[in-house]
């Protein structure tokens, strides 16, 4: 099984919020897999997956994108593994997470945009200012002036999270699952490529963050990454 | 079994988004209840519930007040009737659900609060104004007046929630489950108190409402309100 994983001008930089999740839900199957670093310009390395962005899952002859997708497809081709919904109505539950994740991701774009622009490839420098600033709106310096301001919002945002988080060690309760991962991958992007305090050190959402950093023998901790 | 039920100046006016969590998940785990209208000033009648606050339970010589309290004895007590949480780690995941309908509560707080008053009964306003008034260090009516933009805030708030339900029925999955229950109390809520236009009818989280508004044999939906 392979993970084409978004990869840095370092090739042991890893940031996407995407790819975490899958290599946290991979990491719950059980699997120790072999990922390979990929960059924006290599389309052509993931071409039979029909689609240009990673995630990529390999396993076999089969080819699967999408981090949601990846999720999917690992529950139900691998049901005797740890379950990675935690059962019942799990997945109906962990298709909002993923969707509260992807919306982390927006908020978080503005605030983080410049600070990717220091860790992709050279290669892939032009096409990332071109398309991130095209979907701002702004420059990349522009977004990042305004970055107190944005953090304030998103940390306001997250009083749901913070508040359960709060009373239980993971979102799937007494150990994480993929409602977890799903939510952690954004933080994981801001702790690898910024310095930006996305959280205060006495917020239990960064606890949360610091026990999934443990999580598989520190997987998520033992990287590259730009928070002091 | 008994339901002690926020209650208007019309007793048949119930507006309480925390007593209609209690009111749908009791209808879930197959309970025809008999509710009792309570006003604010009526402490002594829920004295034995350890508190001044509803919803509160009462079956047979258990008295269990808090709607979260309440769904958690139901699932424990009741475990052969229908899965309120939907089995699994479905109780955490619900937890977090129950956290995000009282966080959207304190956003409708300042859109709502002038409308509740002109709802609750004549011996509750004096309390009512000076005990909201007090939370929300502005009159009613300041509050009222920003009632456009708070309503835009809110709308964007529901991006996560909205994305899940164009995709699924319910938070639930195919069929609603506590989750749906303890978000859809604050738009039960708007729907009795208030004509603010709380979401747009081609909103995905409007037509879920519609479900939730079917369930039960309309339940929710046969009661006094005051949207259009």
């Amino acid at each position: 099984m392979q993970l084409y994983d978004l990869a840095g001008a370092d090739g042991d930089d890893r940031f996407s919020p995407y790819c975490w999740r899958a290599r946290l839900a991979l990491a719950h199957k059980q699997f120790d897999i072999e990922t390979v670093p990929w960059r924006y310009h290599e389309k052509d390395a993931i071409a039979p997956s029909g689609q240009g962005r990673v995630p990529v899952l390999v396993d076999g002859d089969r080819w699967v994108a999408d981090s949601w997708a990846i999720a999917c497809y690992l529950e139900d081709r691998y049901p005797d593994r740890p379950s990675l919904f935690g059962g019942g109505a799990g997945k109906a539950y962990c298709r909002y997470f993923s969707l509260l994740g992807d919306a982390h991701a927006a908020a978080l774009f503005p605030i983080l945009a410049r600070d990717v622009l220091d860790h992709v490839h050279a290669d892939d420098r032009a096409y990332f200012r071109e398309t991130r600033e095209a979907r701002l709106g702004k420059t990349l310096e522009a977004a990042q002036a305004d970055r107190d301001t944005s953090i304030d919002a998103f940390r306001a945002s997250l009083a749901p999270l913070r508040n359960t988080l709060a009373e239980q060690p993971f979102l799937g309760g007494a150990s994480a699952t993929y409602a977890d991962y799903a939510v952690f991958g954004q933080f994981q992007w801001g702790r690898c490529v910024s310095a930006a305090p996305l959280l205060t050190i006495d917020d239990p959402v960064y606890a949360w963050r610091d026990r999934l950093l443990d999580a598989f023998a520190g997987l998520a901790r033992n990287v590259p990454h730009s928070e002091p």
